[in-house]
């Protein structure tokens, strides 16, 4: 490696480390309930709660992430990380979780009453990996066997029967595949059965289905990812069947290159870096403003989502670990170039430098479009997964 | 008058008509499914169907429109507009309600089959609106019969039991009183009734209830109007209680007046003009680009919403037909004024001068966002309605 390039690797090393403290200052300052457990999620710009409902997607996920800090970073191997993450995970099995049906709410009050049930399996996603990786922070047995006991109802909705979910069966909308379903269990099994081979052997159908669905979303020759097909991977018709989000297909793409990378699949790295980071990176770029667009249509009409042309923070967190992975996997220069083109728009445009974490809404002109720092579907998860991601692979790159 | 202002409303009038023209004529053209009956809604900015999903608030509207304009306006009194009418009405009848459950579809595919319910009552009341004015434009009694059923069911669900929408009673999530549910009969006992002295008595209760629970809106002494309130009246804590939507809440002040109008009711007018159309307008008006924001937030925070600060076509349709109403009502020039400012703003940005219907969906600065003429919640209906409306109200006061 020449000495530029160290240089410009260890900048960014650095500004990771900085914006990851500034971030994790913020939601450790201002996040946590300490009369009923379980984190303030609406925040605004300076940290303020402008809304006490839980949301349970970020209840789980900031879990997760205070577990993760506390199991691998010396820094964040304290007592109030590890309490705030045990009293998060003890809310999210006293109030999030229905215990008769596995369910989990998507709101709850701040003191735990049911706001909002959603019929999909996200909240029950994110309470598994909070289980999963507060076990290994806590050494606590009982975290584990939650963790396993939700990835067996998932595993059971999702491959088997997800009739419980309560979505009603209409004849003219028959399953679909959805990449948000399809993807996610490849990073679930990942987080749950890492460093557990017998969970690994016991997943590995779950882990195989979910390679296999998320696979059937590369479509027109490999030109684009689409965000729901059919069943049997044909393009569906209609807005739907034509819904690209290129951060949602650059996250899978690092998640493939990850499993690619730890089961010796060298057959998957070129699906992984070119169909899914670099393909729908190009794609999704906008030529005009700079920034990755929210949705597109593969046939370029207007997608129906009001939101689709702005520039939301996680899929920018997902572009820069997937274009380092990329180039830390190759040495490719042209993705360092890709990560240093999302990095100077990211940290122009996403850094608030007077209040810890990030801002999470652009317009397309790239102006701050919603000032608050979290909210229903924005809380402590991207910006410190990714800040903390790419520090580590700076790390292992530049040693 | 003076000249001026004659001059001012004729120039008004001949742009009402001859946009009505346009606009109904890129319905009339694209949208009809002579294979299903029904409409197609969803339309790319040159009539274009880019997904065949029909849309049923769209359809009921849309039958409601052209029947409307059946029994209003010579030009639209022809067969084609009544056949597609009873097409839709018929379809409405065959596919998108439930006889089981009185539940109407949200969306269906072109030849019927359901594709989306919701736990609302808004697909009935475009429902019952549909087959109320079907009836005057047939002459069938069967529709009239169709449209007393699905009021009689709404009653039901609003001020007895909505059990059977299938929401899923949440503790930490008490029933509230949304000013979309509350205001919306104000103008379906009118649309239903007005013609029959014995509906109007029937439906007297639902009506004083709508208008109840419409004025607890009116929060912050008369300052702000809320879109959710508590069912006692009383404001609610987080976003949802600081929600405002000055485009419905304009929408509902010409509700009131025409129902203060009708009944005699003057100690209503100011309510309605100050309070419901003029200080939502001036607090909506954006002073930076212009037009009228979606969502606000009553202490000044960011809306969840991410669309908030879009500039969409419908509040621009209300606050047109209310501040000419309001001029009709009181001849005050600063209603006028207000109509102009909402005038100039629709026609140079809302207008599309190559291809009939309206676009719907701008951004902040008023660029358009997304080109198609129809979707999911657009269709055949506020921009004929308004252009309609307008036309009628500048030919009294002309007159």
């Amino acid at each position: 490696m020449d000495e530029a390039t160290k240089k410009q690797l260890s900048s960014y090393l650095e500004k990771c480390e900085s914006e990851l403290d500034r971030v994790m200052d913020f939601w450790l300052t201002n996040s946590h309930d300490q009369d009923h457990g379980g984190f303030f999620i609406c925040l605004g710009r300076d940290g303020k709660v402008y809304d006490e409902t839980k949301y349970c997607w970020l209840q789980g996920r900031q879990v997760w992430m205070y577990s993760k800090l506390y199991n691998n970073v010396p820094k964040y191997h304290t007592d109030t990380v590890l309490n705030a993450a045990k009293a998060g995970g003890e809310f999210l099995m006293k109030y999030v979780k229905n215990p008769e049906t596995n369910k989990c709410f998507f709101a709850v009050t701040r003191s735990g009453d049911p706001v909002k049930i959603q019929r999909t399996i996200f909240s029950e996603c994110f309470y598994m990996v909070a289980m999963a990786e507060l076990a290994r922070a806590t050494g606590d047995d009982k975290y584990k066997k939650e963790a396993v006991a939700m990835m067996d109802q998932l595993q059971h909705w999702v491959m088997v029967d997800d009739t419980a979910l309560g979505r009603p069966r209409l004849s003219g909308s028959p399953p679909v595949n959805s990449l948000a379903v399809a993807m996610i269990f490849i990073i679930l099994v990942e987080e749950l059965a890492s460093d557990d081979a017998g969970l690994r052997e016991k997943y590995a159908p779950l882990e195989e289905w979910s390679l296999k669905q998320t696979l059937q979303h590369i479509q027109r020759d490999g030109k684009v990812v689409l965000e729901v097909v059919g069943t049997d991977g044909e393009e569906l018709p209609g807005s739907q069947g034509r819904l690209m989000n290129p951060g949602h297909a650059i996250e899978t793409g690092w998640f493939l290159l990850q499993y690619a990378k730890k089961h010796n699949r060298p057959d998957l790295y070129d699906t992984a870096i070119t169909t899914f980071i670099t393909t729908p990176f190009l794609t999704g770029w906008d030529q005009k403003d700079g920034g990755i667009f929210y949705f597109l249509d593969a046939d370029g009409l207007s997608p129906i989502q009001l939101e689709w042309n702005m520039k939301l923070w996680w899929p920018h967190n997902e572009a820069l670990i997937a274009f380092l992975m990329a180039y830390r996997e190759t040495r490719e220069q042209k993705y360092l170039d890709h990560f240093q083109q999302v990095w100077d728009y990211t940290i122009k445009h996403f850094v608030d430098s007077d209040h810890g974490e990030w801002y999470g809404y652009l317009n397309q002109a790239g102006e701050v479009s919603q000032d608050f720092k979290g909210g229903p579907f924005k809380g402590c998860f991207h910006v410190p997964r990714c800040l903390l991601m790419c520090a580590q692979m700076l790390r292992e790159i530049l040693n």
